[in-house]
Protein backbone atom coordinates (compact mmCIF):
# COMPACT_ATOMS: atom_id res chain seq x y z
CA UNK A 1 0.00 0.00 0.00
CA UNK A 2 0.86 3.64 -0.77
CA UNK A 3 1.64 4.71 3.12
CA UNK A 4 3.08 8.06 4.36
CA UNK A 5 2.99 8.87 7.75
CA UNK A 6 0.31 10.58 9.39
CA UNK A 7 1.47 13.87 11.33
CA UNK A 8 -0.10 13.61 14.75
CA UNK A 9 -0.37 16.54 16.66
CA UNK A 10 -0.65 15.95 20.34
CA UNK A 11 -2.13 19.28 22.75
CA UNK A 12 -3.85 19.38 25.86
CA UNK A 13 -3.79 20.63 29.74
CA UNK A 14 -1.13 20.94 31.63
CA UNK A 15 -1.46 18.55 33.99
CA UNK A 16 -3.05 15.95 31.55
CA UNK A 17 -0.20 13.92 31.37
CA UNK A 18 0.27 14.34 27.34
CA UNK A 19 4.04 14.25 28.20
CA UNK A 20 4.03 10.35 29.55
CA UNK A 21 0.93 9.12 26.84
CA UNK A 22 3.22 10.63 24.36
CA UNK A 23 6.14 8.83 25.93
CA UNK A 24 3.99 5.79 26.48
CA UNK A 25 2.98 5.87 22.63
CA UNK A 26 7.03 6.01 21.84
CA UNK A 27 8.44 3.13 23.97
CA UNK A 28 5.55 0.71 22.83
CA UNK A 29 5.85 1.63 19.10
CA UNK A 30 9.25 2.53 18.49
CA UNK A 31 9.31 1.36 14.86
CA UNK A 32 5.57 3.19 13.81
CA UNK A 33 6.91 6.55 15.38
CA UNK A 34 8.88 9.25 15.27
CA UNK A 35 8.58 12.16 17.67
CA UNK A 36 9.31 15.78 16.45
CA UNK A 37 11.88 18.00 18.07
CA UNK A 38 11.42 21.53 18.30
CA UNK A 39 14.72 24.45 17.30
CA UNK A 40 14.89 27.38 19.97
CA UNK A 41 16.72 30.33 20.51
CA UNK A 42 17.03 29.63 24.43
CA UNK A 43 20.38 28.45 26.49
CA UNK A 44 20.74 24.45 26.96
CA UNK A 45 19.54 23.84 30.79
CA UNK A 46 21.89 21.16 32.57
CA UNK A 47 21.06 18.03 31.09
CA UNK A 48 20.06 18.84 28.26
CA UNK A 49 20.97 17.90 24.63
CA UNK A 50 20.78 19.24 21.02
CA UNK A 51 19.22 17.33 19.09
CA UNK A 52 17.20 15.14 22.25
CA UNK A 53 15.20 17.77 23.22
CA UNK A 54 15.64 20.66 21.14
CA UNK A 55 17.79 21.83 18.69
CA UNK A 56 19.52 24.70 20.45
CA UNK A 57 20.40 27.56 17.33
CA UNK A 58 21.45 30.91 17.78
CA UNK A 59 18.90 33.34 16.86
CA UNK A 60 20.35 34.48 13.37
CA UNK A 61 20.05 30.73 12.51
CA UNK A 62 16.81 30.34 13.39
CA UNK A 63 15.75 33.98 11.07
CA UNK A 64 17.36 32.20 8.59
CA UNK A 65 14.94 29.26 9.07
CA UNK A 66 11.93 31.51 9.13
CA UNK A 67 13.25 33.19 5.92
CA UNK A 68 13.93 29.70 4.34
CA UNK A 69 10.09 28.51 5.22
CA UNK A 70 12.07 25.76 7.12
CA UNK A 71 10.02 25.94 9.84
CA UNK A 72 6.03 24.35 10.25
CA UNK A 73 5.08 27.04 12.94
CA UNK A 74 7.35 29.15 14.78
CA UNK A 75 6.11 31.57 17.97
CA UNK A 76 8.25 33.81 19.77
CA UNK A 77 8.14 33.40 24.10
CA UNK A 78 9.67 35.70 26.70
CA UNK A 79 12.32 36.54 24.27
CA UNK A 80 13.16 33.57 22.56
CA UNK A 81 12.09 32.00 19.27
CA UNK A 82 10.47 28.16 19.47
CA UNK A 83 9.66 26.24 16.23
CA UNK A 84 9.28 23.06 14.59
CA UNK A 85 12.08 21.59 11.59
CA UNK A 86 10.06 20.72 8.55
CA UNK A 87 13.15 19.11 7.14
CA UNK A 88 12.68 16.07 9.84
CA UNK A 89 9.60 15.83 10.09
CA UNK A 90 8.90 15.63 6.19
CA UNK A 91 11.94 13.31 6.36
CA UNK A 92 10.11 10.52 8.68
CA UNK A 93 6.69 11.01 7.03
CA UNK A 94 8.25 9.89 3.88
CA UNK A 95 9.83 7.01 5.42
CA UNK A 96 6.72 5.82 6.45
CA UNK A 97 6.49 7.14 10.24
CA UNK A 98 4.15 8.56 11.99
CA UNK A 99 5.69 12.11 13.47
CA UNK A 100 4.41 12.97 16.89
CA UNK A 101 4.27 16.68 17.55
CA UNK A 102 3.66 17.78 21.20
CA UNK A 103 2.62 21.30 21.22
CA UNK A 104 0.59 24.03 22.70
CA UNK A 105 -2.60 25.36 21.43
CA UNK A 106 -1.70 28.25 19.38
CA UNK A 107 0.96 26.46 17.57
CA UNK A 108 -1.34 23.03 16.77
CA UNK A 109 -4.24 25.23 15.36
CA UNK A 110 -1.22 27.43 12.86
CA UNK A 111 0.04 23.65 11.64
CA UNK A 112 -3.53 22.94 11.04
CA UNK A 113 -4.36 25.59 8.89
CA UNK A 114 -1.10 24.75 6.91
CA UNK A 115 -1.71 21.20 7.02
CA UNK A 116 -5.45 20.79 7.01
CA UNK A 117 -4.58 16.68 7.16
CA UNK A 118 -2.47 16.62 10.16
CA UNK A 119 -4.47 14.92 12.86
CA UNK A 120 -5.16 17.29 15.59
CA UNK A 121 -5.42 15.26 19.02
CA UNK A 122 -6.38 17.27 22.40
CA UNK A 123 -5.62 15.44 25.65
CA UNK A 124 -7.70 15.97 28.74
CA UNK A 125 -8.34 14.52 32.08
CA UNK A 126 -11.74 13.15 32.54
CA UNK A 127 -13.30 16.79 34.67
CA UNK A 128 -11.52 19.87 35.96
CA UNK A 129 -11.57 18.66 39.97
CA UNK A 130 -9.04 16.30 38.26
CA UNK A 131 -6.96 18.50 36.73
CA UNK A 132 -6.05 20.74 39.67
CA UNK A 133 -5.63 17.12 41.93
CA UNK A 134 -3.35 16.22 39.47
CA UNK A 135 -1.35 19.61 39.37
CA UNK A 136 -1.70 19.77 43.23
CA UNK A 137 -0.30 16.07 43.62
CA UNK A 138 3.18 17.05 41.48
CA UNK A 139 3.78 18.88 45.24
CA UNK A 140 6.44 20.95 43.69
CA UNK A 141 4.67 23.56 42.54
CA UNK A 142 3.63 27.50 44.75
CA UNK A 143 -0.20 27.79 44.86
CA UNK A 144 0.63 30.71 42.49
CA UNK A 145 2.15 28.44 39.74
CA UNK A 146 -0.88 26.08 40.23
CA UNK A 147 -3.77 29.19 39.65
CA UNK A 148 -1.52 30.02 36.75
CA UNK A 149 -1.44 26.70 35.21
CA UNK A 150 -5.30 26.63 35.46
CA UNK A 151 -6.30 29.78 34.28
CA UNK A 152 -4.26 28.40 30.97
CA UNK A 153 -6.21 25.73 31.06
CA UNK A 154 -9.33 27.67 31.10
CA UNK A 155 -7.85 29.55 28.48
CA UNK A 156 -6.99 26.45 26.19
CA UNK A 157 -10.39 24.71 26.63
CA UNK A 158 -12.14 27.44 24.81
CA UNK A 159 -9.91 25.76 22.04
CA UNK A 160 -10.93 22.05 22.42
CA UNK A 161 -13.56 21.95 20.02
CA UNK A 162 -10.85 23.23 17.03
CA UNK A 163 -9.31 19.97 17.13
CA UNK A 164 -10.60 16.85 15.69
CA UNK A 165 -10.29 14.51 18.16
CA UNK A 166 -10.75 14.86 22.18
CA UNK A 167 -8.96 12.00 23.91
CA UNK A 168 -10.03 11.39 27.94
CA UNK A 169 -6.97 10.43 29.57
CA UNK A 170 -8.18 8.62 32.57
CA UNK A 171 -6.39 5.18 32.84
CA UNK A 172 -2.62 6.08 31.05
CA UNK A 173 -2.21 2.55 29.45
CA UNK A 174 -6.00 2.31 27.92
CA UNK A 175 -5.19 6.05 26.83
CA UNK A 176 -1.88 5.02 25.09
CA UNK A 177 -3.76 2.07 22.85
CA UNK A 178 -7.07 4.44 21.92
CA UNK A 179 -4.12 6.96 20.96
CA UNK A 180 -2.44 4.25 19.01
CA UNK A 181 -5.53 3.26 17.55
CA UNK A 182 -6.71 6.78 16.46
CA UNK A 183 -3.35 7.61 14.58
CA UNK A 184 -3.25 3.67 13.26
CA UNK A 185 -6.85 4.50 11.33
CA UNK A 186 -5.65 7.54 9.81
CA UNK A 187 -3.78 5.49 7.02
CA UNK A 188 -6.91 4.08 6.00
CA UNK A 189 -7.86 7.45 4.60
CA UNK A 190 -8.54 7.58 0.95
CA UNK A 191 -6.28 10.33 0.64
CA UNK A 192 -3.52 8.31 1.76
CA UNK A 193 -4.33 5.60 -0.97
CA UNK A 194 -4.17 7.03 -3.92
CA UNK A 195 -2.42 4.58 -5.28
CA UNK A 196 -4.00 1.66 -4.31
CA UNK A 197 -7.40 3.26 -5.91
CA UNK A 198 -5.95 3.42 -8.96
CA UNK A 199 -4.57 0.11 -9.25
CA UNK A 200 -8.07 -1.13 -8.66
CA UNK A 201 -9.54 1.22 -11.31
CA UNK A 202 -7.10 0.37 -13.62
CA UNK A 203 -7.03 -3.81 -13.05
CA UNK A 204 -10.62 -3.72 -13.01
CA UNK A 205 -10.82 -1.70 -16.27
CA UNK A 206 -8.52 -4.54 -17.57
CA UNK A 207 -10.47 -7.24 -16.75
CA UNK A 208 -13.59 -6.03 -17.36
CA UNK A 209 -12.57 -5.26 -21.52
CA UNK B 1 -19.59 11.55 27.98
CA UNK B 2 -21.88 12.66 25.42
CA UNK B 3 -21.53 9.52 22.84
CA UNK B 4 -24.28 9.64 20.53
CA UNK B 5 -24.20 6.67 17.88
CA UNK B 6 -21.98 7.00 14.34
CA UNK B 7 -23.65 6.62 11.20
CA UNK B 8 -21.14 4.10 9.15
CA UNK B 9 -22.08 4.01 5.40
CA UNK B 10 -20.29 0.42 3.89
CA UNK B 11 -19.57 0.14 0.34
CA UNK B 12 -17.74 -2.25 -1.51
CA UNK B 13 -17.48 -4.19 -4.80
CA UNK B 14 -19.59 -7.50 -5.23
CA UNK B 15 -16.90 -10.31 -4.15
CA UNK B 16 -15.16 -7.88 -1.53
CA UNK B 17 -16.63 -9.78 1.39
CA UNK B 18 -18.60 -6.69 2.76
CA UNK B 19 -21.48 -8.81 3.55
CA UNK B 20 -19.65 -11.37 5.87
CA UNK B 21 -17.54 -8.52 7.57
CA UNK B 22 -20.74 -6.72 8.31
CA UNK B 23 -22.13 -10.00 9.70
CA UNK B 24 -19.24 -10.43 11.54
CA UNK B 25 -19.19 -7.36 12.95
CA UNK B 26 -22.38 -7.70 14.49
CA UNK B 27 -22.15 -10.86 15.59
CA UNK B 28 -18.96 -9.65 17.48
CA UNK B 29 -20.50 -6.85 19.09
CA UNK B 30 -23.93 -7.05 19.26
CA UNK B 31 -24.46 -4.41 21.83
CA UNK B 32 -22.61 -1.95 20.10
CA UNK B 33 -24.10 -1.87 16.51
CA UNK B 34 -27.44 -1.65 14.65
CA UNK B 35 -28.07 -2.70 10.86
CA UNK B 36 -29.82 -0.35 9.28
CA UNK B 37 -32.55 -2.38 7.24
CA UNK B 38 -34.17 -0.95 3.95
CA UNK B 39 -37.83 -0.43 2.75
CA UNK B 40 -38.33 -1.95 -0.87
CA UNK B 41 -41.55 -2.10 -2.45
CA UNK B 42 -40.56 -5.35 -4.51
CA UNK B 43 -42.10 -9.11 -3.21
CA UNK B 44 -40.57 -11.09 -0.79
CA UNK B 45 -39.01 -13.59 -2.01
CA UNK B 46 -39.04 -17.35 -0.44
CA UNK B 47 -37.33 -16.93 3.24
CA UNK B 48 -37.34 -13.06 3.28
CA UNK B 49 -39.14 -11.59 6.64
CA UNK B 50 -40.37 -8.07 6.80
CA UNK B 51 -38.01 -6.34 9.01
CA UNK B 52 -35.37 -8.79 8.55
CA UNK B 53 -34.29 -8.33 4.88
CA UNK B 54 -36.24 -5.23 3.90
CA UNK B 55 -39.21 -3.19 5.13
CA UNK B 56 -41.78 -4.65 2.73
CA UNK B 57 -43.82 -1.79 1.63
CA UNK B 58 -46.63 -1.06 -0.97
CA UNK B 59 -45.50 1.70 -3.62
CA UNK B 60 -48.38 4.12 -1.80
CA UNK B 61 -47.13 3.80 1.18
CA UNK B 62 -43.06 4.49 0.10
CA UNK B 63 -44.20 7.64 -1.83
CA UNK B 64 -45.84 8.84 1.27
CA UNK B 65 -42.43 8.45 2.68
CA UNK B 66 -40.94 10.43 0.17
CA UNK B 67 -42.88 12.58 0.53
CA UNK B 68 -43.01 13.45 4.39
CA UNK B 69 -39.04 13.44 4.04
CA UNK B 70 -39.22 9.95 6.02
CA UNK B 71 -35.98 8.71 4.11
CA UNK B 72 -32.16 9.16 4.07
CA UNK B 73 -31.88 8.03 0.64
CA UNK B 74 -33.70 6.29 -2.11
CA UNK B 75 -33.83 5.27 -5.52
CA UNK B 76 -35.57 3.57 -7.99
CA UNK B 77 -34.27 0.24 -9.49
CA UNK B 78 -35.65 -2.12 -12.13
CA UNK B 79 -39.09 -0.72 -11.29
CA UNK B 80 -38.84 -1.15 -7.40
CA UNK B 81 -38.06 1.58 -4.96
CA UNK B 82 -35.49 0.99 -2.30
CA UNK B 83 -34.54 3.67 0.27
CA UNK B 84 -33.09 4.18 4.10
CA UNK B 85 -35.72 4.81 6.55
CA UNK B 86 -35.00 7.96 8.63
CA UNK B 87 -36.46 6.86 11.79
CA UNK B 88 -35.08 3.73 12.56
CA UNK B 89 -31.56 5.56 12.30
CA UNK B 90 -32.17 8.16 14.62
CA UNK B 91 -33.50 6.13 16.80
CA UNK B 92 -30.74 3.83 17.26
CA UNK B 93 -27.96 6.43 17.30
CA UNK B 94 -29.38 8.29 19.83
CA UNK B 95 -29.95 5.30 21.59
CA UNK B 96 -25.72 5.22 21.50
CA UNK B 97 -25.57 2.80 19.07
CA UNK B 98 -23.64 2.86 15.92
CA UNK B 99 -25.93 2.18 12.60
CA UNK B 100 -23.94 0.12 10.16
CA UNK B 101 -26.09 1.31 6.47
CA UNK B 102 -24.79 -1.34 4.03
CA UNK B 103 -25.21 0.16 0.33
CA UNK B 104 -24.02 0.92 -3.24
CA UNK B 105 -21.87 3.57 -4.03
CA UNK B 106 -24.61 6.67 -5.28
CA UNK B 107 -26.64 5.72 -2.21
CA UNK B 108 -24.02 6.33 -0.13
CA UNK B 109 -22.48 9.66 -1.45
CA UNK B 110 -26.17 10.85 -1.25
CA UNK B 111 -25.96 9.90 2.38
CA UNK B 112 -22.34 11.79 2.69
CA UNK B 113 -24.24 14.88 0.74
CA UNK B 114 -26.97 15.07 3.35
CA UNK B 115 -25.23 14.08 6.10
CA UNK B 116 -21.47 14.63 6.33
CA UNK B 117 -20.90 13.72 9.48
CA UNK B 118 -21.54 10.52 8.54
CA UNK B 119 -18.49 7.42 7.96
CA UNK B 120 -18.02 6.40 4.31
CA UNK B 121 -16.23 3.25 3.93
CA UNK B 122 -15.21 1.67 1.06
CA UNK B 123 -13.93 -2.55 1.21
CA UNK B 124 -11.69 -3.56 -1.39
CA UNK B 125 -9.73 -6.80 -2.02
CA UNK B 126 -6.04 -6.66 -2.12
CA UNK B 127 -5.99 -6.21 -6.23
CA UNK B 128 -8.57 -7.04 -9.43
CA UNK B 129 -7.66 -10.31 -10.10
CA UNK B 130 -8.42 -11.35 -6.47
CA UNK B 131 -11.45 -9.82 -6.38
CA UNK B 132 -12.06 -11.86 -10.03
CA UNK B 133 -10.68 -15.19 -8.22
CA UNK B 134 -13.47 -14.79 -5.65
CA UNK B 135 -16.35 -13.71 -8.03
CA UNK B 136 -15.20 -17.43 -9.94
CA UNK B 137 -14.99 -18.93 -6.81
CA UNK B 138 -18.00 -18.79 -5.79
CA UNK B 139 -19.19 -21.05 -8.66
CA UNK B 140 -22.87 -19.94 -8.82
CA UNK B 141 -22.56 -17.69 -12.02
CA UNK B 142 -22.46 -16.99 -15.37
CA UNK B 143 -19.63 -16.00 -17.10
CA UNK B 144 -22.14 -13.22 -18.48
CA UNK B 145 -22.59 -12.53 -15.10
CA UNK B 146 -19.01 -12.28 -13.67
CA UNK B 147 -18.19 -10.27 -16.76
CA UNK B 148 -21.08 -7.71 -15.75
CA UNK B 149 -20.34 -7.60 -12.03
CA UNK B 150 -16.57 -6.66 -12.68
CA UNK B 151 -17.21 -4.31 -15.10
CA UNK B 152 -19.89 -2.62 -12.78
CA UNK B 153 -16.64 -3.11 -9.92
CA UNK B 154 -14.39 -0.50 -12.48
CA UNK B 155 -17.42 1.75 -12.84
CA UNK B 156 -17.27 1.70 -8.61
CA UNK B 157 -13.80 1.94 -8.75
CA UNK B 158 -14.06 5.81 -10.02
CA UNK B 159 -15.81 7.10 -6.32
CA UNK B 160 -13.50 5.12 -4.02
CA UNK B 161 -11.90 8.96 -3.44
CA UNK B 162 -14.79 10.15 -2.74
CA UNK B 163 -14.95 7.71 0.82
CA UNK B 164 -13.23 8.71 4.14
CA UNK B 165 -11.63 4.95 4.44
CA UNK B 166 -10.72 2.20 2.63
CA UNK B 167 -10.38 -0.91 3.85
CA UNK B 168 -8.66 -3.52 2.22
CA UNK B 169 -10.52 -6.77 3.10
CA UNK B 170 -7.68 -9.28 3.08
CA UNK B 171 -8.10 -11.54 5.98
CA UNK B 172 -11.60 -11.53 7.73
CA UNK B 173 -11.10 -11.25 11.44
CA UNK B 174 -8.17 -8.90 11.15
CA UNK B 175 -10.67 -6.66 8.73
CA UNK B 176 -13.64 -7.06 11.05
CA UNK B 177 -11.13 -5.48 14.01
CA UNK B 178 -10.01 -3.16 11.64
CA UNK B 179 -13.51 -1.79 10.91
CA UNK B 180 -14.33 -1.96 14.60
CA UNK B 181 -11.22 0.36 15.37
CA UNK B 182 -12.36 2.73 12.47
CA UNK B 183 -15.82 3.67 13.72
CA UNK B 184 -15.29 3.46 17.78
CA UNK B 185 -12.14 5.84 16.65
CA UNK B 186 -15.01 8.39 15.43
CA UNK B 187 -16.31 8.48 19.03
CA UNK B 188 -13.32 10.90 20.06
CA UNK B 189 -14.57 13.55 17.36
CA UNK B 190 -14.53 16.92 19.46
CA UNK B 191 -17.77 17.60 17.33
CA UNK B 192 -19.28 14.28 19.19
CA UNK B 193 -18.19 15.43 22.63
CA UNK B 194 -19.57 18.94 23.16
CA UNK B 195 -21.05 18.51 26.12
CA UNK B 196 -17.25 17.29 27.93
CA UNK B 197 -16.08 20.42 26.17
CA UNK B 198 -18.43 22.63 27.97
CA UNK B 199 -17.90 20.77 30.71
CA UNK B 200 -14.50 21.22 31.14
CA UNK B 201 -14.52 24.75 30.23
CA UNK B 202 -16.88 25.64 32.64
CA UNK B 203 -15.14 23.54 35.51
CA UNK B 204 -12.03 25.17 34.50
CA UNK B 205 -13.40 28.95 34.81
CA UNK B 206 -14.57 27.90 38.33
CA UNK B 207 -11.67 26.47 39.81
CA UNK B 208 -9.50 29.27 37.97
CA UNK B 209 -11.31 32.46 39.25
Amino acid sequence: MDQKGVLAVISGFSGAGKGTLVKGLLNAYPQQYALSISATTRAPRVGEEHGREYFFVSKERFEQMIAGDALIEYASYVGNYYGTPKGYVAEQMGAGKDVILEIEVQGALKVKERFPEALLVFVTPPDAPELEKRLRGRGTETEEAIRSRLKTAAGEAVFMDRYDYILVNGQLNACIQELHSLIQTQHRQARLNRGLIEKMSRGLSGIAQ
